[in-house]
């Protein structure tokens, strides 16, 4: 017997970091077949990727079964769990998802803003469509969704889905608790914070080392320029110390599109003058990756993989695995059904949350109301999400509309119609919803 | 015996509108007395406002003494209503509001954004000290305040005087009810709005005509660029058609700040290159119209006045006080404790709401759940007023840096502190509590 | 053209109450055709009550054309209003629902504890039909339901069908205003009562008379013995004076069945030996009055129909009816979607409010939350509310005996399994969703 | 250094168990003195229990001492943790509280109904001012209380206490699902159980073996009279099995006393009329208890204590202390502040609910929405655990008399008031904030 793993977008140049992380947990959580699917038109990536596992595994003498196939259904039949980490229409679709809303003097990223809803257009129906079939195929298994943008998906799946089955995971808070960490001088584990919001959009209401609260000694801590925490898809841009001590939470990285968005833009801007947005750089590195993993000879997860930033995110979905094939019921932070653990905010929502993680799946803790200097914006981007879950849906141009101008980084209804037209004339193709009564068969990428 | 009134801010330009407002509804408002109060600083104009009020009366033939003082605590000795209606600062502080944001490419207006807080910062104080006052003096009074940003200041005196008999009014909902019956051709009393936001950030829910709602129908003709409703105080920009539809709601015309910033900022840099930011463009009306008050054979409110902007403010304050006096049970859209009226924001916040007034004051109607496209929105600036208030009453520098960078009109937390230490410097002299250990005799000035 | 209104349950002894509403109010609702509708059961009452009808309009000179039919489709067709005041099993249904219970110690009546959910049982399916024909027939229509447990039924109705303009009335609110305003010896339009609950539930929060707030003063008076508030349909107990006081806000009559539950059983242990329960008083009464309606020489409402009990019932209902056809906008207590007017109670829960009564319908006042002295108790009933109409739906042995064990007038589950066995034994004719896969031609009666 | 601990109630007949406890803790919980803190009435108890507790720690070889105290202040000073286990008055206090009521045919109870209110206004004054000396003298210590009744006495420490660091602990939760697993055959760690509700009035929301939810099959168990869940301090009445399948959730034994209260009140009628209430039987076991304490041979727990009822009570204490000692994020179900944890219970309000134990002590889990079918019972309870601390803080007759008349337990006002006297008249000596207006020093008696 054993577990069964299935991992749709495994042609993906992450899948070697999630496969190291198998490995390594092979002890606990042993996974006797591990299915990578992809669509035809990933197939050599595919091939390469899962090539390399195979040898990987070998190395590691782990008795894991390598799959690989074009055929979802097959891969899913009977699966424990799922994990979902594509890119539909590749990253040629990111480089126009940041390249375009740039063009116009907006804000180009691929989880926030006109980009965000548009990787989340492409994505939401092709998940929908995974979570339906687990419904048939394998009823009592769990969707472990890392695609992005991963607050506005779970959402999507929460809401729209009749597998309920569905945690989204992030990198965001596993990095915050390191770097704070790092930064304290002191193992991870002697460092508590409690996170509540929602995903990208993530705070640490209060940070304890030991049995003694330091939130506002750690603010002091970013707030000093020689030491503020980094995160690779983010500009390193260093927060105003004064603001930081008084907002009294503890902002991810992701919250300088908000608090910070003009100088965000600046940089973005820079960047896209010189053709080195995210997207394009990303592109570089990955071309690169995918010609060390032809490499016979190489047979673990090469060290250049880190750059291509994203780190601990097969973390994140190995643990959360692990922690329920195991009711380990240790705390992490996951995107999940609110019910209550956020007071202010809705309760069917999808937020992201500290939860427990026991063989029944995640249950949030209690994080209680949020304080009001930072409930308007978390308000904000929920309804943002809810309205462009709706969007995606539906293949609503006036919802899309809709999210787009009630969206803070788009300063106005007429631009934000001008973004609208020129991306969804830019990915048509992976749009069907918008253009077709009849659904396309999906044009999943990873 | 009769009613005693008291206006504080009676110098200001507005008064005579008061004054025809009381004069027109002496039948069933028999005012005895009407005081007017200002400060020092302010004795000449309330010299010639007094004046005219007392022609106006005269030529009406109504009863009403009109009596002017300095004194406050004489004026609000056993009076029944108190308005207020002032400017601390003068016209010249609201210049610098929407100049020096402007300088930094900033929003720059008198009840948004940075100017908007800092009018809040310099009110709050005095008028908290008024409430106090009455809750000495007259403890029975209601206090009607039209002094903006009524919201922020409804918030602040709910939350923090002891004298809980507030009600906060503005013109925009009245307006905005007159100019959607004026489109339809109908009589106003045939149109019922739903109203439910905040002050500057209210929406109309839902509106009916007679029996059937037509919402969608109000929403198309908005879009409609020929007949977009328009106000005084803010750019008549054209809404987007489509955005108005997906929106399904009726905005109010500040909510352009918020959809169409850009296109706001455009115009406002325009009138500041020229000098002619409404406050400059408002302080030369206000000059011809204090020339015009002095005329002794002027003996009602001349029609100049109106281009004054704020048309209705005085009806709204006296339509309040004759329901609450004539025990009415109309409906009145008013700043009061959200009780919740409006399930989403918080139960003690101040809220603008449809309300019936009754000899008790105001009942706020039960309006539900926000729509979920504007609830964000609207958290995010109660968010705002609720810092905002806070920094008011404490004196805070990191709180006012936090509401500032909160505000969605601000794009990042360090053109926030520069924006704040510019208007800090600025407005010095009347923010003594920022500056101060003692409080300063408040400089209140109308 | 001119108004038409059904009225189903027409061969009812209250329907003279409801003709005389009707032509007293003919000047400001002009109804042109008023049908009364019945069963064929019912046709003898119904001929009676309709001659009688036809004779009191004709006396009163107005043009009210009356129909009387077993065609209810016919009398729904186009209608404007309907109401709904029905008895189905008639009143030996009730003597059941009162006998029974009490058989075995248990309060026995007709809106409370093992009755009110029979009553409940009987009721619901039959208005959900009559709500869902008149989406059919009259979708523009108003149901305005007066037949008992109103409570329960609003709830089914509002939850269970796709006929949404639904009302909920009551005499009870408006007894209580008029007891209290008699006692103080002072018109009704100067004391009003903030209303909130659930029907024969609801609590008077606030009394004022005139702007004064005078709850604790008729606490007291209600404390004192000699002028205890009375109603025909509850025994006159006294109140314990020191708890009146305690409890800070008015019970009605109703609340003591659950304040006074030893003492109202004991009163109704004697008339249950005696023969004279309610219904069973009622019943005779009923006799004698369609008696009096034969007479064709009667042509008004015959005196003797308030001891009947429920005066003002019909009064209730024309007033609802009434504000809506004029626009009124007046203060009335009615069950209606909760929407947050009852702060901790659900949202989608109907509710006994006051609301104000407009063109579109009642809107409910916002109320804010209930003391908790009282919050518990409401929750309660609202919790058997939800499981009886859940159980009337769904025809469930399982959720009725819920429904009865988590009254608080039924005092252990083997009680309530044994009442509840007795009572489906005696209803079994009027219960075939709890016998029958197919649901029978109602057995509606009146 | 080491640990210190506090022990108020030393001399307590349980004492021995948590002394038990704390020896095989030791190797995880090193705690250096152990303070067993009584009063002088409880001397010779004191002096007993600590000597049993010295040979006891002796016979086990760990280097606790053992410290015995009639001075609180120096057994509180730079402790790490106080716990409470006090009954003020004694048993003969408790036996009033049982048969009292019960000769009014009332429930006579030490934690619900009218026994359960007097232990509260005897206990909760001396708990408030405990914490307060923990404030003073050790701040960052928790107070584990299990003084009963533990809702209500938890509800007033969080709402009336300026130290916050406050946990009620309760076997109930531990006693049902060790017998439910029991019941299954399987090891406790393979069932996990989600508990929401009050003290008392737990319920096992969702039950689960191993990633199965098995709810319903345990419920059917438990309907099944052979194998239905008995606890001593409760009547082992069966349930009824349709009632407890329809109800879809596990109550808890104390929830017999709202579902079958006359089945209840029959069997205490005959105990009371034997003079065996549980104090009375009590009373002679503790007797019994403290000969043989007095032993000097006896160097562990005897046997016969099990008898004496509370088994688990003293383990739940000693596992919430090693629990936030060791930061061990374990599950534990525990009386804390709600903070949205249950959705429908108001945000500040004591709970008891399933919480992870970490160094800073219990967060609770998210169990959201209540079951309709129990939250009403449930927020009656949380009136009256309200109420009832309010009376008993602010010795108010008139709150007292209210809180017993909304019990569900207490049929009517006029039998509440009668209760009410005699039971004041009864505890008179330990009630001084009724009868005085200085507060007396207090009467703890354990």
């Amino acid at each position: 017997m054993g577990l069964k793993v299935a991992t749709i977008g495994g042609g993906s140049s992450y899948t070697p970091e999630l496969i190291e992380g198998f490995i390594k947990r092979y002890h606990e959580l042993p996974i006797r077949e591990l299915w990578l699917v992809d669509i035809e038109a990933g197939r050599e990536k595919l091939e390469i990727v899962g090539d390399l596992a195979r040898r990987m595994v070998e190395k590691a003498g782990v008795p894991m079964e390598i799959h690989f196939t074009m055929d979802r259904r097959k891969a899913l039949k009977d699966a424990s769990f799922v994990t979902t980490q594509m890119r539909v229409g590749l990253l040629d679709a990111r480089i126009k998802d940041e390249r375009i809303p740039l063009q116009m003097g907006l804000i180009g990223q691929e989880t926030n803003g006109a980009g965000g809803l548009f990787k989340a257009l492409r994505t939401i129906p092709v998940l929908l469509e995974i979570a339906e079939e687990m419904q048939e195929l394998c009823p009592e298994a769990w969707l472990i969704n890392f695609t992005n943008p991963a607050g506005m998906v779970t959402e999507a799946l929460l809401r729209y889905s009749s597998h309920k089955k569905v945690i989204g995971v992030c990198n965001v808070p596993f990095n915050m608790h390191l770097s704070i960490s790092k930064m304290l001088g002191v193992e991870m584990n002697r460092v508590h914070i409690d996170f509540a919001g929602l995903n990208h959009m993530v705070f640490g209401l209060h940070v304890y080392l030991d049995d003694q609260e330091i939130t506002n000694r750690v603010l002091e801590m970013l707030g000093d320029p020689e030491i503020q925490m980094t995160m690779k898809n983010v500009a390193p841009l260093p927060w105003n110390p004064r603001f930081l001590k008084s907002l009294g939470v503890v902002p991810c990285p992701y919250h300088r599109y908000y608090y910070k968005t003009s100088n965000i833009l600046n940089e973005e801007m820079e960047a896209f003058k010189s053709g080195k947005t995210r997207a394009e750089i990303v592109k570089k590195l990955e071309e690169g990756l995918f010609e060390l993993y032809k490499d016979k000879d190489l047979d673990v997860k090469p060290p250049q993989l880190e750059q291509r930033g994203g780190a601990y995110y097969s973390d994140a979905a190995c643990n959360v695995i692990s922690s329920i094939y195991n009711d380990k019921k240790d705390i992490q932070v996951l995107n999940v059904q609110n019910k209550g653990s956020i007071s202010d905010i809705e309760y069917d929502s999808a937020v992201e949350v500290s939860c427990i993680v026991t063989k029944n799946g995640p249950i949030p803790l209690t994080m209680g109301r949020l304080p009001i200097q930072i409930n308007g914006l978390v308000q904000q981007i929920k309804s943002f999400e809810r309205i462009g879950a709706e969007a995606a849906v539906a293949g609503s141009y006036d919802k899309a509309l809709l999210a787009l101008t009630i969206n803070p980084l788009i300063p106005s209804d007429d631009l934000a119609e001008k973004v609208l037209q020129e991306l969804l004339k830019a990915h048509k193709e992976y749009l069907p919803q918008f253009f077709n009564s009849e659904r396309l068969q999906e044009p999943v990428e990873i």
